[in-house]
């Protein structure tokens, strides 16, 4: 029972600091035979990256993926993949501050109640720097996806920023890569510039809501009833840097609604059930249906911003504290990828847990 | 690792069917010398025992819970404590429709694609009668809580019926045990009182929020950063049967805030830190800070009315299905005990966690 | 992390004291469609079952299983089978004597020592009965291992009572069955029950070492380096009560060999590899190779005997105990049964465990 | 469920090949507040370090380990703690003969079985080069025990080298490190040095029994009864490589004995209880009982030998092998540092474990 890992047969152990020499990510579990290399995992780390629009943090950081165990001439073999991830701009200033202030929205203040010990450097463990070794996790998950379900999809996009949704009526997939946000709707892309730049220069900085999705996943993934597909992806999202709510499906709106309203009726389409509409996200019962996967999260805003803030020192001093250094205005934008990342390790182990105890034993239909 | 299975050292692992002969759940891992007996648990059974009012279903089950190993002479021993609640009032009811035909919104089509064999009666493993056990086994956290953190209190209530929410300038604590919907708000239960009957006439059903607080919480518990408290409690909570969603603190809407107004200022107090708000939730990194812990969920409507749904059946047969039977016009209101029992028994978890790992060397203040 | 449970993803969970109202199993994680009812599990609880000739105790359990859950219209259902065995000897007697005093070579003083009370009648969870819930267990194990491994036969049996080994010269499989000690040789079936009865007679007891044999399994099982298949084996053999050594292949006579004798070479047969001899006992790495799979595993002399010996009271003064009631003058000889339900749930566990991370894709030879 | 980890809340992940990059351990679950740095972990692999004398293989590896996370200003954290270690002795061999033959007595052809794919450098992932890191993980975990339970000392040595045993008359622990074996034997040092020079020389091995016991270990530890201490210990010690028994007390031979001798009597001491024997090994019901803690494992002699032995290749075809390299004449030598590093850990995983459950709740005696 290591607490610093997650999933089942998948199985993701990550380590590091923010600002130690190096972090990263030990996958067991992986199925033998599957193709990947560094430059495969490359492509995933590039997009949570920092420092790639003035939107993010402006630490520079390569993030340069090293493969050092589990991988034999370009295929997984079954045994333990070690990915690091050595750090390189963990810039020799001054920690005097934070070293003895506790700054409010972070972990400064638990890690010292917790442990008595904490390496205050950029949050330490509590750092998001951590998300990188999810995301290179999940890159050797989606290489396997590749592998076992070959029509899946994963795309993640933000759909709120501040108190600013998206206009799902202007929902484009092209749209995502195309700017720095991360969101399917152009004019929200263009609204959010102008809001997030206000945000920056005032000193502050606002949280967001990303949605991500799977396609093509089968029927059958989840097992219930503490290990539902849903619980697992609830526990996957949360377990992420400065998320505060997880939604599936219709999420906390499912409560405004009738029985009626929300059952998503069931016809027979030529390849099996269709389902009417998608209230339960593509869950029932923890168990996936085929439809589209739908979680979302909510992304409290960034912490350290330049506003002071009230605080306490370790001697319980009363102070104020403010945050420099290199922050992202929305942490929520980096998010994006993690998101991914971690539907795909999630979908990849409850691919293998029913593999193992079901085979190819389920039930048909028509 | 069992997937029907919760918690790191106190670990629950639950059983049974709706229609079998029993449910029940093991608990390894309680710390020995708490005193428990069935009386002790059973008032909590009491609280999500069917048939109670109006607004729940009509089954009739006295949910009694036998204690067959773990405890001696009143007291746990430390070895596994195996409750048990005997089925009852199954009624010998012609089970042909739902036997055939999927139940839209519920797992009846999931388990048939996963397993290839469902027990079909009332649901079977996916009912929410299995959220008894769940009840049984936070009874036994509870009394432990009572041994290791006398000062810990947890209170759960709903704080929305449908669309329609409490008004928290009316929050009452009192008024929670007086009303059938556990709402602490007299006027909102006399408002939703009209509005489920009204629902429950028309053959329909609506969903529910409902939020879990624990006072009294130590510092220090939870555990970066795949166990972090909120990563488990936000497990926990979208396990239970129906929920779509799970909020910790200020949930979704801390998306909208700025930091400046997200970050909880801290002061110091006569005992300690004293936080000026509390938009975390009682929760920083993953640990808990020694605020009130604040978790909500939503759950979505009963997927059981007696309005007609398209569905289809086990042959791929497009067909309506009504559900009869005897069922909750809101399944979120006997939610609220489970939610508490989740909360219980995670609390408990991170308690043993800790101490084991940490001891008493966690870090003072001031 | 349950510590009264074993399996990864055939996870078996077991609970109930000797003198308790209940013991059994809660089996999680078997596959569907498994064909199983009470009288299939009860031929082998018949073959553990206390008194069923003089060698061993007296005590009449009927050690009737009841299956509370996860079986439907005589299938499994992939959901938590509960097996419950009630205790229905346990003679009111008076305990006032083990209540205070500790067992030489029992748990008694341990489980004190440990949680600062003990469950003391007949013993408690420490006692052999909770093998009971084991062979429960493992007859869930065969009946899975016959759909998934159809060619597999698990054969345990006694080769060593007391000082007497029995002569390999004779083995006779078919000798098992014909007499009290699971012996597969005539000769030693006669000798040993003339040492036994005089042991018997003097108030005494002896050891034994029991040899579980698993033919026709297939190569690929075990999971290296902490999941290796003899790991999980030596663990599964060593949790049995009274059990102080665990062997494969050659076990600790290995260590005598030379390089040159102790390689098993490897031929080519019609169906694959074929070894010339299997000092491994089927394991290499960790991963079964095809060949038979040899387990031994030592059993201490019973200790509860007549025979007068010094220990001391929870107060601390010392005295004498003298272990009357209905013992095993050789436990060894009940603990055949429960090697092969071992050995049964950790082969499953192992196919499950191979086909979820592997599937098909294993290596071919030839 | 990591099946290359072990440990319950001192868990241990171990991740790399013989002759990839580097090779390691992520601790996670450590106490904070542990004292470590890498010098203290460099003494511990310097006993296992290959080439340091005639008796051990000629590769040359410095095993210096790195800490890359989870120790801040030379205190661990609680955080995981990531130990690498770089191979650089990997020659650029010609690979070609055991890429495409199986070595008997090798895991080749298992993994290949199992995978359809290896790394067949040294043997890849099942190398014993694998041991290095659970050496390192040791030495954390003693230095752990040095703060949790200061009296505690564990020692290895060597008790038999192919058919000879140690005079147990002569034991001298002070002999343990005066020569190549850890034997606690000067006469059976030297004789051995004879005995395995002949055999180094006919190009054949031998295999060996260490004994690891532990001192002061407190009364308590273990957790029945899948957890307990010996069964834990035995898997422990069988899933290092090469390993074919394990004993726990007498081991075997309990088999022989009658219950009156075999049973530990009991006295009062100054301190509490005294046991008149020790047959036991320290553990009575899977709980430690104070005494000393004592496992034996037996290794088989090294597979790689330069005796040419029959196998196959990976097309079926019949040919004969020599293992050409720098093989240990004996792999039990160097067996001894790994067999007490896996007591370490798995005494401070219980010492974690009973204090998450019991804390200071154990039951005294007089």
């Amino acid at each position: 029972m290591s607490l610093n890992s997650f999933g089942h047969l998948f199985r993701v152990t990550t380590w590091g600091e923010s600002h130690g020499p190096a972090l990263g990510a030990v996958i067991d579990g992986c199925p033998p035979g599957v193709a990947i290399d560094e430059s495969a995992l490359q492509q995933w780390l590039d997009r949570r990256k920092p420092g790639q629009s003035k939107y993010t943090t402006q630490r520079r950081e390569a993030d340069e993926v090293e493969i050092l165990s589990g991988v034999f001439e370009g295929k997984t073999t079954g045994t333990p993949i070690q990915l690091m991830i050595r750090n390189t701009d963990q810039r020799s200033k001054d920690y005097g501050d934070i070293a003895e202030k506790f700054r409010p929205g972070h972990a400064d203040i638990t890690y010292w109640q917790k442990y008595g010990i904490r390496d205050y450097r950029g949050g330490g463990r509590s750092s998001a720097r951590e998300t990188a070794a999810r995301v290179a996790a999940g890159g050797v998950a989606r290489a396997a996806l590749d592998a076992l379900a070959p029509g899946l999809s994963i795309t993640g996009y933000m759909v709120q920023m501040g108190p600013h949704q998206i206009d799902r009526s202007r929902f484009d997939v092209a749209e995502i890569e195309q700017n720095p946000f991360w969101v399917p709707d152009a004019q929200a892309a263009e609204d959010w510039a102008g809001y997030l730049d206000g945000l920056r220069k005032s000193g502050d900085s606002t949280g967001a809501v990303i949605e991500v999705t799977a396609k093509g996943a089968p029927p059958g993934l989840g097992a219930p009833v503490y290990g539902k597909l849903d619980t697992d992806l609830a526990a996957a999202m949360m377990s992420i840097n400065a998320v505060k709510g997880v939604e599936i499906g219709d999420g906390m709106a499912a409560a405004a609604l009738t029985g009626s309203a929300n059952a998503d009726e069931i016809t027979m389409g030529p390849d099996g059930p269709v389902y009417n509409s998608n209230h339960a996200g593509g869950i029932l019962g923890g168990i996936s249906t085929g439809q589209e996967i739908v979680v979302r999260f909510a992304v409290k805003p960034t912490s350290s911003i330049l506003t002071p803030r009230k605080t306490i020192t370790k001697t319980g001093e009363e102070t104020e504290i403010v945050t420099k250094g290199r922050h992202d205005p929305c942490v929520g934008i980096r998010a994006v990828p993690v998101g991914e990342a971690m539907m795909a390790c999630v979908l990849l182990d409850h691919l293998l847990l029913h593999r193992g105890q079901v085979g190819g034993a389920g039930g048909k239909i028509g």
